[in-house]
């Protein structure tokens, strides 16, 4: 164990223990976790050469070994709890990524909800046995987030009782399903559905795409990889060109929409049928922002505190990087929000749960608002954690940049969430909608409730010019004045944004010009919004922290969370009139006391995420902080090494030198 | 050719070849850029597979194979102008890195300049002809930024006349140099000279470490590829371990100090000679961000153009993504910021030659400013382009994931800007430490010249807490009036700055602590210098340009760089005096009228670059907008392509199949 870091630990003013399993949710859970990961990690047939090391052929190929492996033990083990699954699955994969993965988390859910009971009895046991292997292929080419404009196309033969599928443009290829590529044999196809001369838009459709046999691919499909990404290299995302393909008619997935033998088309009872599935994955990516975050700054506070670097006072040793107010300062603030994204991810989780509840009893009421929610923290948190991830790395200097921090491959696995599931403008304009319906309907004088209650609020209704005539509300040392504050700076942007909209319309051909025209507004005010949810849960969770060392530390992270926030936005704060010039100066002067007060607790804050070191699989990351044996035992490995005479010092240099 | 881009082209204002001849410095320097660049693009030996599709090891391959090829095509065509080789080799190289760099960067510059004139006769011909190919090996594993604490030793033995080279330790290893892993025969090692007993601290030795006609590693040198890392796959970064290596007295560069035979250490006259070279390095790295910025504003820009998405208004084709108000603020901004960071980058050229001059005539006087400036620039410059590539990347959808879009090679070969050539963090802290003494120096009534001037004036020593009393001085439709308000930003900063160290002093156990602790004041204050150098020279450049259309769209961009730099720090301009409340409002407002005026002309100005389709290197990016063709005749190569049936079906998914 390298002593600076066994020094951190001993120094430490709490039990990271306690801190663990206030984030896993209870110590049982902390413990089952944890012999969940055992067996993974003790398992030999998950031992594997680094990713990094390998062709990407190579990695696909260890990809489909591992995933098909999975499936055997968790039947073994008998792990069927959804909750134990998907965390069995995240061990084994660590940063590697599941080609299999669109088969289980869209495929299967889109048959078990959109089947028909015939249909269900067909296509599940073939799905489960991994007979039909599906992926979900919704986007095209040119088409991503506006699905109505989707080209694909399914015309019924009423003839044969068949739909025949085509991509008519190269713009309609289907593009990016994971899976897609090489793996899967059959695709729920997303296409405009037409019979009788009528289009009735988009409707789902079981695709066979290769033969279940010898996988090669069906007539007229025209089906492969879609070349290397920035990560996901183990996935073979694929394109799907379908050229006059023939399905059957029973292939149409019909629990809602159906078509007739005879062609008639019958419309569905409701169209908000599949928003719970999108609002599902959402919240799930607002716990995946903090475990990314919270990965990369083990890795990087780990590394800075057995790093030592030039020197603080001449004549010293030099000191370890944590020292510095700059490092500090980079890091500290990240560790504050990888805590808050945890909790918020929490929250997310168990409303998402409880309002699941009330809709399968038919109560849709607060749909809306975890609809909005969710699309606004999954934009929120994902562009928080993308940029921190990098400023972790690039904490971390030259090593950062090296394979072996694992910080290149936790952010390529991680950038995508800021554009899939829905890109993240565009999450943020829909928050922005439900945000200035509601101001409306606080300004008709309608009682709002939920998270949007505080537009309700007198204060949120202020006019413009006159907000220096506000008290000053927020004490910068109390966190509920900080929560308070954010709520008025979201109030004010929100009633800013929705005022402009209005002004707007005086001018604009129409409603939706008007829109666009305040789009950085809207966008603004969904942000701000966010940001106070945010503060608020993280406040909310001290409350329930018995342990008085454990709230401390807490505590503080929260205030730097906040303070650190409004010195970040300080315009917004100083235009609503909730700070003053002067407390400008007193944040930045209390900013650097909680950086001093949270140094002797840093490690052992990382500590309690609890990442084993073959989850991390970072050598800057290592619990025992033995950074530079492991680089260099490493690098021995790289295939570079495997000679010690590259072939292109034969091919090339020599007879260069001869032509000099 | 795309219809939409080509409608772009016409409804440009101006004549987008007149701005090119601005950015090379001349009509003739565009038509001598043009005609290397046919060299290169026309030639059939530099035509290549796609990178992507190669293992690490092949585009190893390549790239030696490349740059072995480019030695001898300078020679045939004669070309020897530095500038001009500069420029054949970043059109070869595209994205990708040469092996060889750091033999041209750094090898040779530093055998010129610190050879005496017999080592010059004996290796300069040697490493000309490439029969030595030498790289430069300063960091070590645990060593970066603090040169003084590398730990690698070299003893003198008298009675042999050698030095005996040796890594005394895990983190003394040599790490990260180019070409050090399997390239290079030769290094110039840094190590601590030790003779007679007695430390003399860095020097530097010529270090054989493979065998110039097998090219094995020599006896007690271990030398190896340092794996993988986040980009340039196609250089060896190596390390070196050295275990009582032995070299001849005659190998340690001897121009200043000196090892007399006897062992006598000769104290060199001067320990400012490398600093020449760093600042060289730094200035070259600001022209990178530009290039690499505006490679990137044209691929998100043209895609833009082409991309059709959702709806603005119902039942009307969907527009072009360039059409959103949220698209144009990602965009438009960077824009304003690659012209700005390309006249920052001539610039700093020009200021280097003539300063240069200046030296070789014995004045030093102003080296202390361009050292300062260059920093600072450099930090700066890479840090809002790093992420700026990032949000071009961002803002393509999922398309920009992918690598034929090219936007991922952009990034991950410029990010180590901000490590490399000097940390970015203690790059603003060497500036701040300048901005400090001469705020020092104008307190002490001694007068300033150069760009920190404006330390001199009065407005920069008000009390903070008198701001509110200075009249507000900026008009936010007047260039100039924007520039004066960045320097009084500035000022404000770096006076506070200096204040709190002073104030930090009366607590602190030293100056160095005291330093630490106001250390994030002291970035922030260097960030608002260069923040206002920039603004200042765009300004600046406005005058020397004659034609009115360029004229009109160059102001409409400095103006949006300039106002958009003052939404984004509006909590300083408030918090300085600078701007009022309703003032932010205005600016927003501006800011969407900017917006509104650039749309027409994106185009042409992304054009204006001239980036060949061939140096872009992406699908998204093309001249003639064609993507989705392109993107799918890209992906059809990919290699998981080239058989139908991947292997790991047969190996892992049938056996599963029949496990179930």
């Amino acid at each position: 164990m390298n002593p600076d870091i066994s020094r951190e630990r001993e120094n430490a003013s709490f039990n990271p223990e306690i801190l663990t399993n206030i984030l896993d949710g209870g110590a049982e859970k902390t413990r089952r976790r944890r012999e969940i990961e055992s067996l993974v990690i003790g398992d030999p047939d998950f031992q594997h050469e680094d990713l990094n090391f390998l062709s990407r052929s190579e990695r696909y190929d260890a990809a489909v070994r591992k995933s098909a492996q999975m499936i055997l033990k968790l039947r073994e083990y008998g792990i069927s709890d959804p909750e134990e699954i998907y965390s069995y699955k995240s061990i084994v994969r660590g940063v590697f990524q599941e080609p299999f993965g669109v088969h289980y988390v869209m495929f299967i859910p889109t048959l078990n909800s959109q089947c028909t009971a015939e249909q269900h009895k067909k296509w599940i046991p073939l799905a489960e046995s991994f007979h039909v292997l599906g992926t979900y292929a919704q986007t095209e080419l040119g088409h991503g987030t506006h699905i109505r404009g989707l080209e694909t196309t399914a015309t019924y033969d009423p003839s044969t009782q068949e739909f025949v599928l085509n991509s008519p443009t190269i713009s309609s290829i289907k593009w990016w399903p994971g899976g897609l590529g090489k793996t899967s044999n059959h695709a729920i196809v997303l296409a405009q559905l037409y019979t009788q001369g009528k289009c009735h838009g988009l409707h789902a459709f079981i695709t066979p795409i290769r033969c279940m046999d010898t996988h090669m691919p069906l007539p007229g499909v025209v089906v492969g990889d879609i070349g290397p990404k920035f990560g996901f290299d183990e996935v073979d995302n694929g394109y799907l060109k379908l050229e006059n393909v023939r399905i059957p008619r029973e292939n149409m997935l019909m629990k809602y929409a159906k078509v007739e033998p005879d062609g008639t088309y019958v419309k569905p009872p409701s169209d908000k049928l599949t928003y719970g599935t999108m609002v599902f994955i959402r919240s799930m990516i607002v716990g995946e922002s903090a475990r990314a975050l919270s990965k990369s700054c083990t890795i990087a506070i780990r590394y800075s505190a057995v790093r030592h670097q030039s020197e603080l006072r001449p004549g010293e040793p030099e000191p370890q990087i944590l020292d510095y107010q700059t490092q500090q300062y980079k890091l500290f603030p990240l560790l504050a929000t990888a805590f808050a994204f945890h909790f918020v991810g929490q929250y997310m989780s168990k409303t998402y749960h409880r309002i699941s509840g009330d809709i399968n009893q038919g109560d849709f009421s607060e749909l809306p608002e975890l609809h909005a929610l969710s699309a606004g923290l999954k934009a929120f948190t994902t562009w928080v954690a993308n940029a921190g991830i990098e400023l972790c790395r690039m904490s971390c200097g030259g090593h950062g940049y090296s394979r072996c921090s694992s910080l290149p491959d936790i952010y390529v696995t991680f950038t995508p969430t800021c554009t899939y599931e829905g890109e993240n403008t565009v999450m943020m304009l829909q928050t922005a909608r439900f945000l200035v319906k509601s101001y409306k309907q606080a300004r008709a004088g309608q009682q709002l409730t939920g998270i949007v209650s505080y537009l309700n609020e007198p204060h949120s209704r202020i006019q413009p010019h006159s907000v220096s005539s506000q008290p000053t509300v927020v004490n910068i040392n109390d966190l509920a004045s900080l929560v308070e504050a954010y709520k008025f700076r979201a109030a004010k942007l929100v009633e800013m944004a929705a005022k402009n909209l209005q002004a707007e319309l005086q001018h604009s051909k129409s409603n939706e010009d008007a829109w666009n025209n305040n789009s950085i507004d809207l966008v603004r005010a969904s942000d701000a919004h966010c940001h106070y949810v945010v503060v608020k849960l993280f406040a909310a969770k001290l409350s329930e922290i018995g342990d008085t060392a454990v709230h401390s530390v807490l505590s503080t992270l929260a205030l730097l969370y906040a303070l650190h926030g409004v010195a970040l936005n300080s315009g917004d704060f100083l235009q609503a009139g909730l700070l003053t010039v002067p407390q400008l100066a007193q944040i930045s002067k209390r900013l650097k006391g909680l950086l001093s007060e949270l140094r002797p607790n840093a490690v052992a804050l990382v500590d309690a995420f609890d990442y084993r070191d073959e989850m991390l699989n970072s050598a800057l990351g290592r619990y025992d902080g033995n950074v530079y044996e492991n680089m260099f035992e490493w690098a021995k490995r790289s295939p570079l090494n495997h000679t010690e005479v590259h072939e292109s010092h034969h091919k090339y240099l020599k007879p260069l030198r001869s032509k000099l």
